[in-house]
């Protein structure tokens, strides 16, 4: 099909573990695990349920034996690409499993479970980009918690600082996004509610499969936990069709973990200006032009993912205001932000492991702009000290540096909420 | 000032605890605090700041002294209003005491430190108002766990549900917002850096204090500490002038509030149609032009709020990548919006107290609607059973509410997050 | 390669000619189609650029000898698709028109072409399906101008309207944007400035070129212009590297249309629902759980894509602020909004095309449903007149229509502003 | 009322003229002056209603004769302030003009009129500070058309360029800012369609006061016309309760205005960097702690306007979105953010227009940053000449400006378009 993209617009994240994860196959793969899981979950809780026909549905749930493009094309036609996918399917099985095909379901029961199994395997290399981030910028922090270099506050010289204060605040904000990613993906639940999330339709099957002894009057509830173990995501207390809860949490960890490598990005676009010259990206940045130059090309597509995410988030959190037992927009509006967003920041975390790890510092070049401007930006000290301007301890930067050593130190304490 | 808005285009939120708490007036009691409990915290970690300064700057410290247009329009000149301020308040302190204002401090510290107690009052009603939100929630899901009405989707009759079923879902997301906002609160911080961040012209100023004898090497670090129980919030790890974690989780909690609430609204404003009329709002909604009118003006209030707040919260998540110690735009940028999302959220939350504690519900009109496509709301459950159209149970609509009363059950049983 | 999208998650606009117009082959295309009318403007303006080289590009300038996937790779660490391109195209057209490739341009010029081409592209068939869509409301208008329905303000019955007056007003809507859209795509500007947009590598090459005869002064603003003309886009004042003015207003005329559409769609979500039915959509719709039903599935893709649009565009309109000759972010986060903007926009012009040829109108229940409120909805009327309740006429809301058949007339004698 | 906002948190533009024009002070103003309009409107359109009760409505729409606080609490229950205004209004007219206010019309009739004239009075001055804006830079542009200093792109050196032609581009943003504006304000229109938008109750009145001459069939249309010519605005094709093009539009060119002049700060915050100081802000800018600092403060407030606008906007085009003749919550989620708008972009343009006329220019710091790079900032131009490097003419950078100085002259041609 001539209009699948390959990321010419968005370099950033082509070829990485998320792009992969994210993907129409990875997306088809996860609506298959689904509705395989759904009938294994049946033939669990229901006797009746033969597991041959579980057997025969995880066995056709191939993805590579589906037309993505037909189902694409007739997705279109009756609003989500489940419809015509649970056709191709029972086509698959055969006569004898096609009856146990989505059996009692609803399109959206599968189109949520096979987004939040998208979104949790796109948040795996996401934190352990951000795991890599974070040990990176505590080296540098580590190593350089003493090094000085100029404190800037509304662009201008304000007081010194150090460079290693600078890594811990970055890797501070990896861990948080590292922390707000992982109690997300922890609680991404599965979806099974049929049409209305009453889950009726999944006792009117079991009773139809079992007229003569009738099945517990929890079947529905039991169904769906037995489904949420098939695919190895939580069971949430309720359907959440119209409860996007997991969808609303996701825009915003993953707005944040954009954010917070943006303040990274801008850090290092700010340092690695001709003018300045205090870090230096380790590799890549070559121009079409201009053989000398160096660009900060992994700080540049940080600052852009950055710029995206939060409009990409607002989106999600808009559909949590959905009419209806299924609304007619906001559920649909979710789908390609939500995929564009975990892709975002997705290329954000990966850049940032390897800016991270790659970054090249230049205390010299800290200890010139330090002498800029010839002692100024030591004037609040002598302010402060209402000492002698003739002082030259009192004058000399690399002596005003606060509790920045210490500091390092204390956030260097901190270690990532543990996830798995 | 003739230009001061007292709500004339945000009547929702107009005289509510969140507005209140959130007008100029109290964010200004909110910097004079901040700057009388900084003076209180130097006395508590180092005698030579003498405890009558403190008391002097706790007795000058009230906002009805202060001009507040005077601080406006000079607020302007500097980038923030704390320098006017911290002006006035030498001023109004007296000579003796002068010296021992803002010192070492820098303008951020008492901003942000400020917003997080404005943060923190505007969340307490907000967080009161969730709680009888859902209570009332609570009340209606257990009364009408059987109560069945249609269920919708994409605007058509699916299959029947409860009402009990719906308000449990409503109530699922005001817990779920009640219980972000509240760990968000929990961990709103106080912020004390100095100019950049290194505490530096604390230490310094101690030790000009104490020429004799050096004042400990941590004295920044306990003054923040002190500092931060002197005014009631949590002590960060280190300071968070470009850290903006607290603001982000701030914007994404209170955007989840809205969202939540919206959900609510958007179903009582399909229920409540004239087509419909399943609910009706027990109070307000008359018309300028119409007198038979009963319009759904809290929903309406709340759906309006629920379209602002995702913006609003972009621009903090947005405010994330900001460079340097502190960054020209993107601080200054938060101030406005967080107030408004505040303001948004707050007034959502009285709106869904009010509405959800005066809710009235029609169950004879779900039962007119449940028949008003004469058995097609079943169909799905003939399709399943594959019984016999013509059997009058299969077709009662009443009959086919799948575990919708037993989730009702299983939702009330959660109960929220404890906090405060 | 795995991840290319086909629609899974988009399906409403796959297929389209926007989405084949914004593909990664279509960007490919316009990237060729760029480099090559850069080759060809050389040899029109400066005869020692051999017309055998452009025709070389030209013919080498094809997107199907190129690997996609290798470009993406490479464009990572580059920060844009331009530099392996270039490489690859120098290969392609052979050691004598090499040097003739991208000579004396940066990477920028080659891409804001290309992506104003493909804007261009994109917008055709958007223009085309919004013609149509008006063309069918105005019909639709005419037809029924004069058949009463009720008129409702904030969910409730007000006071009668006519089906002809809504589709008018939906009408002037889909004109305003394709006025909006037609005035964009008229403006769309060429790129060309070179490194810093100051022209000057080209006066260099030029002036490398022809030793001994100088080039006019101008040669630079003639490339321009020549290169312009070559790719059919209109001449900018100046290079706009950094003065964002098309992409912006791109991002607000798509917005619209994306907005407009959502008002149409909004309405026959409402008049579809299953106890209003006022109208229907014409095709489309089946459910996967319940035969009967019908979704209103064109208008929820709209609703949908008018919840996506205006963040989207706020994306855009924030890379506005962009800083130096070419900025570190603000560029690059423009691309993949823009397409996903056009698609979205296009997904809905598409569908609305489809929605208004094919809409179903109801006035049975449109009458039904005036009489629903037993005389309430000609309440105004009753006070107005101060008249005789008991006199039938003023209870028949048929005849309280006020000028609604004169507005609809005039409203019917716009056209759309011409464009081609 | 201790609520009220007197601009804490938005200094940059409190006490500007914008900030006047858009308080509630003027929206109450705005909304008596559409209510005696409609009332003189009528007296010229039908003699029946005397020309006295026109005057009187006229006489007593004074807005400090009205309560404010009143009237928000008051808006709170019905959803608007107009209720509880026309109630406030006919008990201040007296017995015998009250039956001729608000005659026929609904609230929102008279909210979007007030507000299009609070737009337009807000806009005003934001014309002239665009006006300022543009002359300034104009200046700027031609004193330093040939000014070297250097282009940068990616924050690097990339190859020179002059001062002039970055000043040129800044007021070519501004003019664009100019004409976007101008023309919106031109087509800002008065609102009158009664309660659905029929303008039947207008003709129910007519009817009702001249029961024996039956008034002319186009009364309706006549009053909204005279309404328009009484309030000044024009005069649309149809009402446009649900056709949101004035409001989108405005949100539009606004967020354009706020993203064109963050170019200008932009740049501005990067010039004026400790290491660059190739610019600085003639004034302001004094810091709490460190007495040295000069921060570029109307760059930063420009800089967080630009931030702020995109998603404000983002919110008034969500609410083209509209269902029904009057929504509920698209309508009411426009007011308090389009002010909002109309706040940050004017706080824009007075800062933009200060900053313009106030800049300082430090050619000898463009010439000094040139030489930084020790010739790299040419190496363009010895890759195209493929010259002699020790050529040192080749090597200065002086001299490799292109066409800047020519594009300048082009770009100063253009004037802003026409308005007023």
């Amino acid at each position: 099909m001539t209009s699948a993209d390959q990321g010419l617009l968005s370099a950033a994240r082509a070829g990485s573990a998320v792009e992969d994860a994210t993907g129409d196959a990875a997306v088809l793969r996860a609506l298959l695990e689904a509705e395989a899981a759904l009938t294994r979950a049946w033939a669990r809780v229901l006797p009746a349920v033969p597991q041959a026909a579980a057997d025969a549905v995880t066995q056709a749930a191939r993805a590579d034996r589906f037309e993505l493009a037909s189902l694409v094309l007739r997705a279109r036609e009756g609003g989500n690409p489940v419809i015509p996918l649970v056709a191709d399917l029972r086509s698959a099985v055969g006569a004898q499993a096609a009856p146990y095909v989505h059996l009692g379901a609803t399109s959206q029961d599968i189109m949520d479970t096979a987004l939040m199994l998208v979104a949790r395997r796109a948040l795996d290399p996401m934190l352990a980009d951000l795991g890599r981030t974070a040990a990176a910028l505590a080296r540098l922090a580590a190593e350089h918690r003493a090094t000085p270099m100029p404190g800037r506050t509304l662009t201008q010289h304000a007081v010194p600082t150090t460079f290693g204060l600078k890594a811990a605040g970055w890797r501070a904000l990896a861990l948080d996004a590292l922390d707000r990613l992982a109690a997300v993906r922890a609680a991404l639940p599965a979806q099974l509610g049929g049409a209305a999330g009453t889950l009726a339709a999944f006792h009117a099957h079991a009773a139809a499969l079992c007229p003569a002894s009738p099945s517990p009057p929890d079947i529905g509830i039991r169904l769906a936990e037995a489904f949420a173990g098939q695919v190895g995501l939580a069971v949430p207390t309720m359907p959440w069709h119209v409860l996007r809860t997991p969808v609303a949490d996701l825009g915003g960890a993953l707005a944040f973990t954009a954010g917070a490598l943006g303040k990274l990005a801008a850090d290092v676009l700010v340092l690695s200006r001709t003018e300045i010259g205090e870090v230096s990206e380790g590799v890549g940045g070559g121009s079409s032009a201009m053989p000398h130059k160096r660009n900060p090309v992994r700080a540049t597509w940080i600052a852009a993912a950055a710029r995206q995410a939060p409009s990409l988030a607002a989106i999600l959190y808009g559909s949590l205001a959905a009419e209806d037992e299924r609304p007619s927009g906001a559920w649909h509006a979710e789908w390609q932000p939500l995929r564009e967003l975990l892709r975002v920041a997705g290329g954000a975390a990966r850049d940032a492991a390897e800016l991270a790890e790659g970054l090249r510092v230049h205390p010299e070049r800290m200890r010139a702009d330090l002498d800029a401007t010839g002692g100024l930006i030591v004037s609040e000290r002598l302010a402060a000290v209402a000492g002698d301007p003739a002082d030259p301890g009192l004058l000399d930067p690399t002596t005003y540096l606060g509790a920045a050593p210490e500091l390092v130190d204390r956030a260097l304490r901190r270690t990532a909420m543990e996830f798995s």
